[in-house]
């Protein structure tokens, strides 16, 4: 059969990245020494030159296939060893894989100690540019509990709170590790309280009260995490945006902020 | 050129419902004698025999664009009147039209009276079933404050409180009307607080302490709202769901109350 | 600590359902004799008679964590059994519970024969009404692709076809079974073809020439997909919805059967 | 009252942005000498220095809704001054807006000649950063139609189709404008075959011969899309994406092409 995708092309537009969006697949996830069950949509994709026509794209889903990650596995570790088997596989110079995922730490409640699973979103990329130097990042979107110092201070008592997303991009230095769940607890330890699935009576008022004597703004919350990052020998660059969904308001008070890179 | 949808069908299927979805067209929204651009994404559709092969989807196309609804304007009160054109235009017995779209109303701060418009979503619906009977609904996604009594009881300060989200369907007896803004109202005063886009220091202090002094659970919102609708003389039947995106943890409180119908 | 959820109510508005909405949990996923990991959804809701003021919210979460689903597995056959402790969990007459889930079918290509994992959505759901009458019902969106018979038969060459999902929600008879992956295929022999992650060149031939053989409206996928459930014994009752999502237009075609119920 | 965002810092962590985000108000649209009913979803922010505690978020919404876009009007020409105003409200030396919204194209069908109103999404941006240089940018996403020239060419007969969707981000050089239906424009004209809303028998086999013989694969339609822009004066600097919604597969093909900037 012809092999449409392997012609030359006259167009003269080399294109930085070609592939597979929106593709999921079942996987057993590594992190921190424990493993769990979860899903990981995928983002594969090559760097096609100017001369050549397509990428072969049924390639990368027999790549993802072949790696059975259900029962092998997936850790962080091996994303520099699997990015080069993909570019081997679609003989590429240059190319890139993401990983977006849930992934679920177990934690116990402040008082009563009973247990659950928090979920948080986390991505793992690994990219090689032309000029054959791979890059590896990690990604948390983590869920946490803002309360307004204004509210506080202005009102006699009570204060706002609500639910706050902290999204923190980190790309590492070369032969650096950096755990999910490590970055997740930079979230938490800069909000104004942690957030847990599981709460009882003594725990929740553990919370209120925490958050009570913590409050921080958006722009609190994103110094905090940028000030942990910013001293961390294993980052090389980040970026963290910090989304408030106000409960005083029908939309979001949001800040970011971009270091290194 | 063959009419393939006007051929007959041998399987013996009636359909409900067959028509078009996502369909979005620009809009000028009459409600509470105020008229603002918006954009209303339309579910158009018709009962289909069993002998007949298919529907003309195109008409119904044809039939929202020959309404002009960016400049004429759309209320609730030609709901049955545009029904009964798409209808004809189909040549069909029975079918619906669902609009919905996001709506504001402009209110005023508490204390400060600063104004702004705190936008929601609203639904209207029109149905014509095979009995020939229409049928003429409306749906509000009213977002509010909620503040929890059992944080506030435990807690020696402070309360977890959220944005929590009312959404009302309302189907009216016949010849009854009622507004959106009308049955927003209604959520705003069975929650911990309405909640405003543009607040002052003032009000931020006045919502804050309003929530304090007034908390509910999500059952405490879904029986108030649920209370009023109960006892009001032109509602045949409702539906009422109550989420709390809960400050405290990463997924939502949730009721849901069926009343009539 | 005071128990403020306990005590009595005295608006008279009982609700139907209250409880946990959007909470996630890892799974292991165990359909049709085979197990993989997943993330499911929950939902997981009791009813509230009138005098009771408030559920006891975090024993529900406390009951999906001592699950351990992650390790057990969840199969479509335990799940009378769950509800049956979720509601002895809650001191509760009536309640439900409700996972939504990716699950992925392992393919073989058509001609190929290479394989690959296919992700459709599901959802198993466990509900006891007030008369003590406990139902199982299954939901699976099912990707398939639809190809437009009108096009066909008025192009001199060529026929526009488009990916479609085909949901069908089935209520089962008491001490029926079926899998998740058997309702799957029932989407999948009505639609012009069925799709798979992996396809090489001949199975792409295969799957473009099977579609443009096997044209289908709309209202043809859906009235195939309802005559292959109407004389299924284990099935009390079934809604199928099919939406095409036009490749020449930017919305969908659509539509709707309910079967008994 | 106090005033607790205004006072100072020292975390020594400057904020790049910081303002409010999803925050939606209804806009008439003038596009093209065309105007029309929208809604706007905007992200308003500014720089905050690394020794100031907060930025006034809430003059964010007042300068929002001062600006009454509802009855005035928003086109691309002011948005420099828009920014300028925005800025000298906040004091801030650096910010930027941006809107997106849905807006739509009058188009008529290419045989019989019948109008309808094409929906995309648009997006314009200004920002200003600490150097004082304004940006000016403007993003379309495009549906359009792609066949794919493999299954084409392999197949004795048919070819499969899918819809596309063509986002193109476009930063203008100083003093140069360009309407969000000519970058629309470029996306149809790249494509195997633009869409319509509303289509008649004659038009449907029009699109279908026409994508038939005009196949594309994802990589030739960005590099069409790409080859268009890179020649345009106007433009300083672009982005396009390519997103092919596979009929044959449950994933995407997608392509990315960055240039200048």
């Amino acid at each position: 059969m012809p092999d449409v995708q392997g012609r030359s092309d006259g167009r003269q537009v080399a294109i930085a990245r070609v592939g597979v969006k929106r593709l999921r697949y079942p996987v057993r996830l590594n992190e921190a020494g424990h493993a769990h069950p979860s899903v990981a949509e995928w983002t594969l994709d090559v760097a096609l030159s100017a001369d050549r026509k397509g990428a072969h794209m049924s390639r990368l889903v027999a790549w993802l296939d072949d790696l059975h990650l259900a029962e092998v596995g997936l850790s962080a570790e091996v994303l520099p060893q699997l990015l080069d088997g993909l570019l081997r596989r679609l003989e590429a110079q240059a190319g890139g894989l993401e990983a977006r995922f849930p992934f679920f730490v177990r934690k116990a409640a402040p008082v009563s100690g009973v247990q659950s699973l928090l979920e948080a979103q986390g991505v793992w990329q690994a990219r090689r540019g032309l000029d054959g130097v791979t890059q590896v990042s990690l990604q948390v979107d983590a869920p946490v509990k803002s309360l307004c110092p204004c509210s506080k201070e202005v009102s006699d008592y009570g204060a706002h709170n609500q639910r706050s997303i902290v999204s923190m991009q980190v790309v590492l230095r070369p032969h650096s590790a950096m755990g999910l769940s490590e970055l997740l607890r930079v979230a938490e330890l800069a909000a104004s309280s942690e957030i847990w699935p599981l709460l009882k009576r003594g725990d929740e008022k553990w919370v209120t009260e925490r958050a009570y004597d913590n409050p921080k703004f958006v722009e609190d919350l994103i110094r905090d995490v940028a000030a942990a990052l910013r001293v961390d020998s294993r980052v090389a660059s980040f970026t963290v945006e910090v989304e408030n969904f106000e409960s005083i308001h029908a939309h979001s008070a949001w800040a970011r902020v971009e270091h290194g890179g």
